[in-house]
C-alpha cells in the first residue's frame, strides 16, 4: 500500500491535498441534479477544469458517467489511487474511508455532512472515529462537511467560476459557503490565488496544520484565514505567531459575539471578554485581524495588489467637490495625511484645466468636476510627478450625477478609468482606485464593472468605497511599520 | 412692491421658497448644452415636472423657449413673480438680485458659482454685497452656489430623477452634487421626502434657519443634514438642540478632517480637537452623528421606514450557515440580542424544513440552505409568532454561490423575499431586509434590484450589508432609549 506517492510534491505531506496525480470521487450520480448529487459536480469540475492526472468515478452500479468508466468501489480502481472526494451520506463515510486507508490513498476531502456540526451524538461519534481512523492510518482527511481544495495550478477546484489561473494569495476557510462568496468576490477585484482550501469540521487537517504548511509554501505570500472555532489553543498562538512572522496573516474569526449573545442573558461580561481574548491573541500573534467579509476583501486586495507607498501622504484625485471634502476625511480619519499642494503644484494643474479651475478643486483633493476632458493623464501625471505624495487615490462615483449629466457623464468616467490606468503603467507610485457604484441601475453597474475590470488588470487594487479603501491602506502601513520595528506592537 | 404674496404659505417667511405660485428663471438659452446653459435644465423641470405655478424664462434676447414666451429682464415681467432661479454669470448677479428686489421677489436661489467659494477677493466681496443686500432688501438668498430646492408638493425639482410623490423626510446640504446621489440613492431604498434644500455658500438662508423652519413643517418627520461649514457656532448649537427635541436630526459633518490634515504637519492635535469639539456638539444636541454618505442613508432609511421593536432581541433568518455565524456576530457587536430559540420553536422550524433541519441552522440565526422552498412562509411567521423576538432581520446574499448552483439559485432568493413581504403584511413585528450583492455580475444585479424593489413597494427598510443595518437599528434603538430617559445621555 506504500507503493505509490505523490511525485510532484514539494516534500510536504500536505502537498498530496494540493497536487494528488490521481482522484476518485464517490458519490457521482446521473440522476438529474437538485441539491443532491453533488459527487457529480465535483467529477465535472475535474473533467471539464484544468485537472491533469487520472479521474475514477465511484458508484456500486458501475457504468459510465461523462466518459468516464465508473468502478464500484475504491477497491476495485486496478491503478494507486493519490485522493478521493467524498459526497455519500455520513453513515457510509467512515468504512468509505477505511476503504481509501487499505487502498492506501494518502487524503480524502469528505464533503458530507451529518457529523459534529449537527450537535448530535451520532454525528459527533462518527466524527471521533474518522479523526481515530486519520490518526491509526496515517490518511489524512479534510472535513467533513467542507468544500475541499481549490487549486489552480494542478486543475483542482469546487466552482467552475474559479479563475484558472494562478496568484499570492492563499485562503484557508472553514466555511465552504463563503469560499464561494469571497473566491469570486475576491477574484473580480483582481486577487488570484496559489492555494484554497474550504476545511469543515476539521476532524484531522486543521488550520494550525495548513498555517504551518502555507508559511513554508513559496507560491503563497499573503494567508487570509476564516476561522470559526479551533481545538488547541495553545497550538494555534504558537503556529499563528510563527507564521505571521513569516508572512502577512488576514483572519476573520467569528463565532465570539454569538456565543456571547447566547451566554448574555445568564452570564453578563463573557462576550466582551471573549472578543477581547481574541483580539489580544491576534495582536501579539502580529496577525491581521477583520471583522467582515467587505473588510477581508479590502486587506486580501491591499495586501497583494498594493504597491507599498513609501509614506502616508495621500492625494485623492475625483469628480465632485462634497466627494473631495468627504475624501480627505476619510483619509485622516483612517490614519493618512492630505497634504495641500504647493502653489507650484497647484499652478500646473490650473494651466493644464480649461476653465482655470476653482478653489479647494486645485488643491489637494484635486476635484475634476467642470474641467476639460482631455487633460486627465496631464493631470493625474503633475500629482504622480510632485515628490510630496506617497500614495495617489483616484475616486469614480458612478451614478453620482443628476440624470441630465448622468449618460453625458458615462464616457468621461471611462476616459478617466483609462487615463489613470496609463498613467499607473507609467508609474511607479503607489496607486489605487474607488469605484463606487450608487444606485446600481443596470446601466451604473456596466459601467462600474468595465472600470473596475480595466483597473484590476491593469494591477491596480481597487476599492467600493473610500473610507473603507482609506483604512486598509492605512493598516497596511501599520503592518510595514510594526515589521520595520522588528514585530513590536506600537504603543 | 409689496402687494403680493406667496398666497400658500402657512406664514413662515421660508415657506416662499418652496411654495412660490410663479417662478422665473434667467439664464436660459436655446443653445445646444454642455455644462452650460443650466438655466434652460432647470426650466425644463418646471415645464415637465409638476410646477402648476406660472412660468417666466428670463433673456435679454426675448424670444420663445419650450413654448413659453421670454422676458427680456424681470422688470418686465408683467405680472407679479414669487421666485427667481439665476443661472448667469457671477458678476451679473448683484445687478439681477437688485432688479428682484425692485420687482418685490420674495426669494432668488443663486445656481451660480464664482462668490467666496472661489477663495478670490473678487468673489468674496461680490458674496458679502449679495448678503447686504438680502439684509436691506429683506429678499431672502438661497445660495450662490446650489442647486436650490426640491418639493414634491409644489413640483419644485432639480433633477428629473427624484420621486414626484412626497414622504417624511426632509434633507439640507451644503453640497448639491450630494443631494444629486443622496436623493435618487435613498429614493431607491424607499425614502420620500417633505422637502430637501441645495443651499451652498448660505450668504443668507442657511443651515440655522433651515432647521429651525423643519423643526416646524408638519409635513416634515426626520431631518438630514449635510453640514460644510457655519458661520455662528452659538446660534447653531442652539437652533440644533431645540430642533433635536422636535425630530431626530441625522448629521453628516464633513471638512472636519480635512482642515485638520492641512493643519497637522505645523500643529499637531488640531485634527482630534476640532472632531472632538463636533463630537460634542452634536451629541449634547441630540442630533445622530454619521460619517459617510452610506451611514447617513441607512439612518435616514431607519428612521423613516423601520416600525420601532419593542427591544433588541432579534432574530435573522439567511441562507448559509456562516452568514448565519457572522450576522450573529454582527448583530451582538452592534448592541443587539440574538438569543437563541427555544425547543418549541425550533420543533415548530424542524416540522416545517423538509429535510429536518440540521444543528444550529434552526436556532437563531436562522440557515435555510438546505431546506425545501415551499415552507418559507410558513418558517417566517413561526418566528414572527414566537414572542422573545422584537425584530426579524432576512438577509438576502446575492452571488453568494456557487456557479452550479447561483442561477439556480435566483427564483428560490427571490421567492424568499415575496414570501418575507407577504409576512410583513400580515405581521406588526418591526422587520427589515438586507440585500447583498456579493459580485455585482448583470444578472446579480438584476435580482437584487428586484428584491430590493419588492421589499421597499411593501415598506421594508431595506439595507445593503447585515452590519451596517444592526448598526443603524442598534442606533435607532438607542435614540428612542435617550427619549424615553427625557433626552439624557447615557454614561
Amino acid at each position: 500500500m506504500i507503493e505509490q506517492q505523490c511525485s510532484n510534491m514539494s516534500g510536504h505531506e500536505l502537498d498530496c491535498i494540493f497536487n494528488p496525480e490521481s482522484v476518485a470521487v464517490v458519490g457521482v450520480s446521473t440522476r438529474p441534479q437538485g441539491l443532491q448529487g453533488t459527487g457529480t459536480i465535483f467529477l465535472e469540475s475535474l473533467v471539464r477544469g484544468n485537472f491533469k492526472g487520472k479521474i475514477y468515478p465511484i458508484n456500486p452500479k458501475g457504468g459510465r458517467i461523462l466518459g468516464l468508466k465508473v468502478y464500484p468501489s475504491i477497491i476495485d480502481v486496478p491503478e494507486p489511487v493519490d485522493y478521493a472526494i467524498c459526497c455519500i451520506s455520513s453513515l457510509r463515510v467512515v468504512p468509505f474511508v477505511q476503504d481509501c486507508a487499505l487502498k492506501g490513498l494518502k487524503a480524502v476531502h469528505i464533503f458530507s455532512s451529518g457529523f459534529s456540526e449537527t450537535g448530535s451524538e451520532e454525528g459527533k461519534r462518527l466524527e471521533e472515529e474518522l479523526s481515530s481512523l486519520a490518526r491509526r492510518s496515517g490518511i489524512r482527511i479534510i472535513g467533513p462537511n467542507c468544500l475541499g481544495p481549490y487549486h489552480p495550478k494542478s486543475g483542482l477546484s469546487f466552482s467552475s467560476s474559479f479563475p484558472s489561473e494562478s496568484g499570492p494569495v492563499a485562503f484557508v476557510s472553514q466555511s465552504g459557503a463563503f469560499c464561494n462568496y469571497l473566491v469570486p468576490a475576491m477574484a473580480q477585484r483582481g486577487v488570484r490565488f496559489s492555494k484554497v482550501l474550504s476545511y469543515g469540521n476539521a476532524c484531522d487537517v486543521n488550520e494550525c496544520d495548513l498555517l504551518e504548511y502555507l508559511a513554508a509554501d513559496e507560491n503563497t505570500r499573503v494567508i487570509a484565514a476564516y476561522i470559526e472555532g479551533v481545538k488547541d489553543g495553545e497550538r494555534f498562538k504558537r503556529v499563528l505567531r510563527k507564521t505571521a512572522e513569516a508572512k502577512p496573516v488576514i483572519v476573520l474569526k467569528v463565532g465570539v459575539a454569538e456565543s456571547g449573545a447566547r451566554a448574555v442573558a445568564s452570564h453578563t461580561g463573557a462576550l466582551a471578554g471573549l472578543d477581547e481574548a481574541w483580539d489580544a491573541l491576534l495582536r501579539q500573534a502580529g496577525a491581521i485581524r477583520v471583522h467582515s467579509l467587505e473588510e477581508l476583501i479590502d486587506m486580501v486586495v491591499t495586501f497583494s495588489r498594493l504597491r507599498l507607498p513609501s509614506g502616508r501622504r495621500t492625494s485623492v484625485l475625483g469628480i465632485g467637490g462634497a466627494g473631495a471634502v468627504v475624501a480627505a476625511d476619510d483619509c485622516t480619519n483612517a490614519g493618512l495625511i492630505v497634504p495641500g499642494f504647493p502653489s507650484e503644484v497647484q499652478n500646473k494643474l490650473r494651466q493644464l484645466t480649461a476653465s482655470g479651475g476653482i478653489g479647494m478643486g486645485l488643491s489637494n483633493p484635486v476635484d475634476l468636476s467642470d474641467q476639460g476632458w482631455d487633460i486627465l493623464r496631464d493631470c493625474v501625471k503633475a500629482i504622480l510627478d510632485y515628490d510630496g505624495i506617497d500614495l495617489l487615490i483616484l475616486q469614480l462615483p458612478i451614478g453620482a450625477f443628476p440624470s441630465p449629466y448622468q449618460d453625458m457623464m458615462f464616457p468621461h468616467i471611462k476616459r478617466l478609468a483609462y487615463a489613470f490606468v496609463q498613467a499607473y503603467n507609467e508609474s511607479n507610485k503607489s496607486m489605487s482606485a474607488v469605484i463606487t457604484n450608487f444606485l446600481s441601475s443596470a446601466k451604473d453597474s456596466e459601467v462600474a464593472l468595465e472600470c473596475e475590470q480595466v483597473c484590476c488588470e491593469a494591477g491596480l487594487p481597487v476599492y467600493h468605497s473610500l473610507s473603507n479603501a482609506a483604512r486598509a491602506i492605512a493598516r497596511f502601513l501599520d503592518y510595514h511599520d510594526y515589521k520595520a520595528r522588528g514585530g513590536k506592537q506600537s504603543d
